[in-house]
């Protein structure tokens, strides 16, 4: 096993991490931006290493000052977290010419996942079910028309070598197709020198259901129960839960074997996620695999009582994976909420500030707040604006909705604002109690509601 | 169900309570004297009624005061949690005088088991095995003797309503036993009015050994993993842990088996632990029964995912026990440390004052912390020193163990001395770790140990 691992992140998942890997005796290095050196990951770890300036290129994406860090203090293994390196092929490549393990998937894995449209081609060669639209590439705007007619409107057009919203377009109606496509490769052609583009049908009233995989290098796989992310703002997730309310055990276990599938046919290393489309006949359609840990791993621990990122590191290290597919039990059922210093009364600007006074209510039976959170810690502009993931268990989703609406009232956080009430407005909401909501909830159902409430107010 | 229930008791487990009751929908009232108007459980609570001055008599233990709170805001049910009223027959009474629902056992089981004395025969007549000693009462000195010969000295003289520690006496040697049986007799006579005594043997070498029962009206019955609280500092239990790690799955089974037969015999209602001594050869003797939730509940609620004071709630409102035995199923291993105001260093003198900072290290898998403690709250001189529970889960003894140093060593309270440090040694220990230790291990092991290191500091 590592006698030291460096954690090449920040925020609650550099303390999550840093914690497991305490618990497991092995020493840690954090890094940390200049804004970041009062920070509850570098008071955690044994040893603290200042990467660069605030801006994440100068730091916590400063690939060479990170491997000095590491190099430096004789770190044997690096953990990325989520987010910023996690999911760099180029990163992981660097390590490796080191002789520093990545504590994730091979490069290669990473690489072919992280191009969504070889990713695509890949799962439809495994005969796992991605959303409908081109087989491949689609070679000109003829063959778009085509595609598109037989999957049905609105489209979306892509490009393959896409990123950063380049090359990328939403088409509601055929007759605006041909100039759309015509744009949007020549976009990809100036931006990527690559003009391949695919197509995927734009679904709606869907879930977002995604289920984590793991695997070692003997080959031991195991799937863990799907999580609902559905309740988001803006495509980014807000609460999760697991189990899905919605799902069968026959309808879970056919989403693992189909999950297991993908995961063996790309010779994957280590844990990662498959994030899948549910439409209301409960068909799943491949969107992507996150190749690395995510922020709701936790509900998964909830409701597994299996620490995921403790077996990242044993697996990382060589070791077997540390359970079977049959010990990975569902007991009750456990919700997330992430916590982001943002005003929703005010469109959800980005809050900063000095947190004046806390309180994180830690007490009875199944409660779990991860968050770099401290009295006097600053919540600065520079990274993302999710600083507490609150988690609450119970035997069944009633008493975890009850025990999540108990502890975000007692919770304050003063000095910084936070979207709290506004988890709360949800929570409290009948299409949440029902379970029933899709990704639009949100957005079509949540927000005018909220912005009719903030208007009166 | 309850619509309302007051909570008669201060400190975390009144929050404790305060939280499982919210989480059920049911309407809270705190009590509270004048030093703890701005605590914790005053702070949650729906409504919250000062009760009387600091003094516990005043206050806490002012029955009708208490009463009149309950009836003044209607509440129907009052949760006694533990210590104060919470084995006060008379107060049991009064509660059913008023028409509100005692969330506990009957008045007359309570009674029956506050006599020691009255309490051991009863076992005996059950079969349940108890301590060596006389069986009922001891008519003198004559008897003592041939008793004393039978089980071995040392042995325990005890008045049969004793308490307070009068009319008790240990007695080492044959020739110092006629004086002081009729020394403890004389005592118990003038102070109670009451001069009937039995004998016990002392025995060392053995392990405090208990185990939670949950019986409801109907006479379902269920028995809890048992927990080793034998790491005790005064007779004050320090860290319990569950399950013994001593004990195989047949002993275990045969110990709840023991426990659900004295359960039965008293006809008991709701919870209560029934407290065994185990000698080296793991037979186990009956020491003392208490009719209510123990402070220690929560590495069995840890252990098994089942909240026991919901099942007290809803159990007293006439319902079935939510879980049969076969419900109970052992997960892990957890391990609770009592976090006291109390300074180590100078011999464990009662610590007050104001907190300045504090940490509560809330995240990972398997962590809860129960606990009175917020940034500003104050410790005052007048209760009970115990002000924080932190309890680790984990997979197995040794996951626990290093959960629990790992939370001791990030907590912080900052203005109050706690007793930290001191439960860091213990954990540390080879003895602790082997899990042999017996109820002399701190008095005889770790306190030289410490005084010493004191001393060279």
């Amino acid at each position: 096993m590592f006698k030291k691992v460096l954690v090449a992140n920040r925020g609650e998942i550099a303390v999550r991490i840093i914690r497991s890997l305490k618990e497991m005796g092995i020493k840690t290095v954090a890094i940390y931006s200049v804004a970041d050196q009062h920070s509850l990951h570098v008071q955690l770890a044994d040893e603290a290493v200042c990467v660069g300036g605030n801006r994440p290129q100068d730091s916590y994406l400063n690939m060479k000052n990170i491997l000095a860090a590491a190099v430096g203090t004789g770190a044997e293994a690096i953990h990325p977290g989520f987010g910023f390196l996690s999911e760099n092929s180029e990163f992981v490549e660097m390590c490796e010419a080191c002789g520093i393990t990545f504590i994730g998937p091979h490069s290669e894995t990473i690489e072919l996942m992280g191009n969504k449209a070889n990713a695509r081609v890949r799962m439809q060669q495994s005969a796992v079910p991605v959303i409908p639209g081109s087989e491949g590439f689609i070679a000109d705007a003829e063959e778009a028309l085509k595609v598109a007619a037989k999957v049905g409107y609105p489209v979306m057009l892509k490009a393959a070598a896409g990123g950063g919203g380049k090359g990328i377009r939403r088409v509601d109606h055929e007759e605006d197709l041909v100039a759309a496509f015509d744009n949007a490769q020549r976009e990809a052609q100036s931006a990527f020198g690559d003009g391949r583009m695919y197509l995927e049908k734009i679904m709606t009233n869907v879930k977002h259901i995604e289920v984590q995989v793991f695997r070692d290098r003997a080959g031991h796989m195991a799937y863990f129960p799907e999580r609902d992310c559905s309740v988001q703002r803006n495509k980014q997730k807000m609460i999760e839960e697991s189990p899905c309310s919605q799902l069968t055990a026959a309808e879970r276990a056919h989403l693992g074997e189909i999950a297991l599938r993908a995961t063996e046919a790309i010779d994957y290393l280590n844990t990662g996620t498959i994030e899948f489309l549910m439409d209301q006949e409960h068909h799943f359609y491949f969107m992507e695999m996150n190749t690395r840990i995510q922020v709701e791993h936790t509900i998964s621990e909830m409701i597994t009582g299996i620490d995921l990122v403790k077996a990242q590191i044993i697996v990382a290290a060589g070791g077997d994976l540390p359970f079977t597919q049959n010990d990975v039990r569902i007991s009750g059922h456990a919700i997330e909420c992430r916590i982001n210093a943002e005003d929703p009364q005010r469109n959800f600007m980005p809050a900063v500030g000095k947190v004046t006074k806390l309180y994180l209510p830690v007490g009875n039976l199944g409660v779990r707040i991860d968050s770099e959170l401290y009295s006097g810690a600053t919540i600065s502009p520079y990274y993302d604006a999710m600083i507490a993931k609150v988690v609450a268990w119970g035997h069944d989703r009633d008493e975890a909705i009850a025990k999540m609406i108990r502890l975000l009232k007692e919770m304050r956080v003063e000095g910084v604002t936070t979207n709290q009430q506004f988890h709360l407005e949800i929570l409290k909401d009948p299409v949440f109690r029902a379970g029933t909501f899709t990704t639009d909830y949100v957005e079509t159902q949540v927000l005018p509601r909220w912005k009719e409430k903030m208007g009166e107010e």
